[in-house]
């Protein structure tokens, strides 16, 4: 099979041939269709993290595919079929025995294995993935959309259930990328009323037309000020690497509001004011990635025509370029490689 | 090795010899110290629910015992190793895949099997158990206390956690046995108040001892005038297998109050008077059984001295008498089976 | 001031001249515009609860109008202000101080006081409100439109608030009339896929337009089974007063789902049958009205374009043909009487 | 009437005859029996806060005493009468009516007023206090232990909830104090595990002989490593005023675990550091005082005889000895004027 390989940190990936992999009892062979292209693929292959990938790694962990071979034990302990379309997502697989798992937080899971890091991942024409782990993709879905939705998708969705978001709450979204743009739309789904906050007029406009009541540009404009015009974001969300964003998110907030975590600037560190924290009553959460439950939800909503995914696709030969737009911000929200 | 099996519906157990199982690949072999005998057991063998257990059946779900082999994949899927002391649920396994299993709510798995009911249970020298599903036993724990805590420990406690029971509350328990005499002690536990009603007086001195603020004899008193004298229940727990004592315990609830069913009356039908309950704000939730982190926490509890098992204990061979003994409500809160 | 007037029970309402009341220190005086027919008017006039309204009294607890009087306490205590156009809604004061309404359930409030049952309500010229408890209508809101929302809205609203409602939730609504056209709207600002279930065709024609994924005819189909087939329901509203239907509401549900009963049948009597209740987690919980955060958030949604308000208006002098249109089920979703 | 009265910032408080103030409509008098000398005393004396307190200001918001005298509107809106015993809080009033008061989050109120802050307080023979907001202390409890339980007690028992404390959390308390003491406790009766974190050996006694399982002195010991041992805080309390302290809480955090900060060190920054709060899930949470629910629940529980007050007691003209004390640290957990 052809795949994107990453040798070595801070180099460009090689698309070679490599065998097809064979799946493990529990696994199952996914044909993929689709693969998103995601800022942690970047942080990937800089070696940006504490925690290094493996190596050689193909990264991706937004695949999307057809199934074409399962284990032997897949039959008995998943759902999933040959021929079906299935999403392979960051997490590969958790040990589904420790505390987190039994109780709906396998994201915390300490065994947990992700796609695309410590496993390969789905910038491949292959992947072999955990038969229990993979997502079902509902007939009607365009692999084009689904990719994004596995990662963006399911990030932006649960960083704004953690914050138990609904009607009456104002959400400021920090950042209108590829996490963005959904999160803006999960938050009209949840009820809520949204701002949307970046630095580039393009995508304030495009948070516009997905439903943001109002949008913030953070050159010219003081989102803090303006946020608190509005009587304060009750949630933020801190999806821009930017450590200053996450401060003025932070500062925008009103009593009672809740500030989700999801982006991870190089500074790494959020000045967090003592005083208006407690006597305001203001709630800092960190949030990565999504659970089975939240991508089932992310893809019944999409099935049901209630998101849109801003995308743009590239081959996979493309994947250097691909990684470059990234980087430049040259993209619409997502882009994806298309292997069909 | 010798076990208790049910050959057909409403006939005594015969103590035979059968082989001893072979654990699968993901399954431990456990060697069988102590069996709780619960009322399940007793439905079971009367075939008094609508789904029917398999025959021959080997009863028993509250095992506790040491691992003496593992299957191949236990290792890589579980933390549960051979000389472990490990108890066997009800919950004998569950999908781990489904909506349910991925938010924390594997009770409600669709594709769980049971010990002692649809796959083999404890009462026996050996049983196979899966290998993500038993419970770790704590260091210091007596075997003997263990076993209850599977199952009735388990049930009890679930039930006050799904009803939110906190400080503040005033927790009605409605019928002292196996269940009841761990659900006062957690109600304590969780910060509450507690009102302990039963129609056997030793049982309600149990209670007392066990730390019940309040005990009401329902065959003199009448419980529901008393407990509103006390403010109403915030929490009823429905633990008597008499229709009428639910209805009391409803009748029983203070404004907002919850009732959780938990017991499965011959008659089983509530009444449920709809003016109180919309007026007034009532909730009453059905809650069957316990996750493996509500196992987790009652073996913690009972490992830091928080709680105490009232049990006799029977040999495997008077399970008959048992099982007739706690028909007849002659038995302290629990009897188990002491295999060792 | 005209007002309509129930001087005994099970009588026609008179509408006659009567003094203007009189703010207290803490009250408002409203000039109604607009007050919503409420099948709670009915109960009301026939005396069909177990607390009977007082009498003489004025009916109405869906009132919108401009406040033109304030008590000298209201600066002080309330951001209401003469000229504000307010509700006044079911719930015209509660204590402020018991455990219900400092943990936000003022609903349950022991020594609350209701409008158009304890105290005088909207069906008149005039009326004096609690200036905390009144709900200010935002602006560009139809008086006409905020009527129903005052209570069919915030009580079908908080009916899915209580059930958690979110994505992933396929919220059964039974009864499609003034609450139920304003459930099917809530569920799916809420995310929630929508069945929508009545035994009147055209009423399903209006719940399709207002967003309904799926309608059930009670009539020819067996809503149950249809159900199921979509997966069963994990919310259910009982909005109908067939006891049959709340049955059948219950029977609906999927593991884990949760019915929330809000109508008051005459025969008041829900079978709740024990054993699927325990073992598939079922949960029933019962709602009346709403509280004033409801009321904000109700109104802040149709404010934003989020619902739509089917209704029809009639003057004050037609409210007994209103109350029999409402009884003979002649009614677009809900009837307004329009006082401008 | 005697009273210690703050003239301005910075200076000694001066012990005077002040005229006895006039309860308003909704007020009660209290003679004041004790009141609990609170770090936030210090504080507000200092003018260590961006808003500063009144001037001249009678400190003192944990007063306990009986109701002398009640003003008009109290019958009609309060459930206290004269001879009651009361608890003065720190939340003087809130407004009753926004979203906060509305929700259960009164202590988020914008228009709230603090005693001994805002408002005169209780280091004094008398003091007004709002009808609704006093709390009621229960018979048999001793004024002494009232004191301390009003803002100590609440704030430590508050903290805890917002956090979701309960069986199967570690609870690691960062400070052994005033708050501190009785935090140990409501974890312990809450159903956690608890360790205690203080520099001073007899502070991490008293958290032993109180329940606490663990102790670290930090001055020896590092309380992260040691914390992590135990398998990390799954809740940390930040207790102390040292914004080291609260690092090092942070830094003890379980997968999942949440620091609820209470304590306003002076330097008044937290550096969070991004990477592990998103990938770990940490949550950090703000929270000031508690409600009049929270008051209720904590006297309850003392009246209970679930919980200790640790406390020394001082003449009101002892009221700078006092004050001095407490900030060199020399009290048992809290010190308490007796003013009887």
């Amino acid at each position: 099979m052809r795949a994107a390989v990453l040798r070595s940190l801070r180099q460009p990936l090689v698309v070679e041939d490599l065998p097809t992999p064979e799946p493990g009892p529990e696994q199952v062979l996914v044909r993929i269709e689709t693969s998103g292209v995601c800022h942690s693929d970047l942080h990937a292959a800089r070696g940006d993290w504490p925690v290094k990938p493996k190596l050689p790694l193909i990264p991706g962990h937004e695949g999307v595919g057809i199934v074409e071979r399962a284990g032997a034990a897949v039959p008995a302990t998943s759902d999933v079929r040959v021929g079906d379309r299935v999403a392979v997502p960051w997490l590969g697989s958790a040990c589904g025995r420790c505390r987190h798992c039994a109780s709906g937080w396998e994201t915390l899971c300490r065994r947990q294995v992700n796609h695309g890091y410590l496993i390969d991942g789905t910038h491949a024409e292959y992947a072999v993935a955990h038969g229990r782990f993979v997502g079902r993709v509902p007939d009607g879905v365009d692999p084009l959309d689904a990719a994004p939705l596995t990662c963006a998708g399911v990030t932006a969705y649960r960083a704004l259930r953690v914050a138990s978001t609904g009607p009456g709450d104002l959400v400021a979204v920090f950042g209108i990328g590829g996490l963005g743009h959904l999160a803006v739309q999960y938050a009209k789904i949840l009820g809520a009323a949204v701002v949307a906050i970046d630095v580039v007029e393009d995508k304030l406009r495009m948070a516009e037309e997905l439903g943001a009541d109002h949008v913030v540009n953070a050159v010219g404009d003081d989102p803090d000020a303006l946020i608190k015009k509005l009587g304060g974001a009750t949630v933020a969300l801190g999806l821009s690497t930017s450590a200053r964003a996450l401060a003025t998110a932070h500062a925008s907030l009103a009593r009672g509001g809740r500030l989700v975590l999801v982006s991870l600037p190089a500074d790494g560190v959020l000045q967090l004011p003592i005083f208006p924290t407690v006597l305001r009553g203001l709630t800092v959460i960190g949030s990565a990635s999504g659970t089975r439950a939240d991508l089932e939800d992310v893809f019944a909503l999409h099935a049901a025509g209630r998101t849109r995914v801003v995308r743009g696709s590239r081959r996979l030969d493309q994947v250097n370029e691909a990684f470059a737009d990234l980087e430049a911000g040259r993209v619409p929200a997502r882009l994806v490689l298309d292997l069909r």
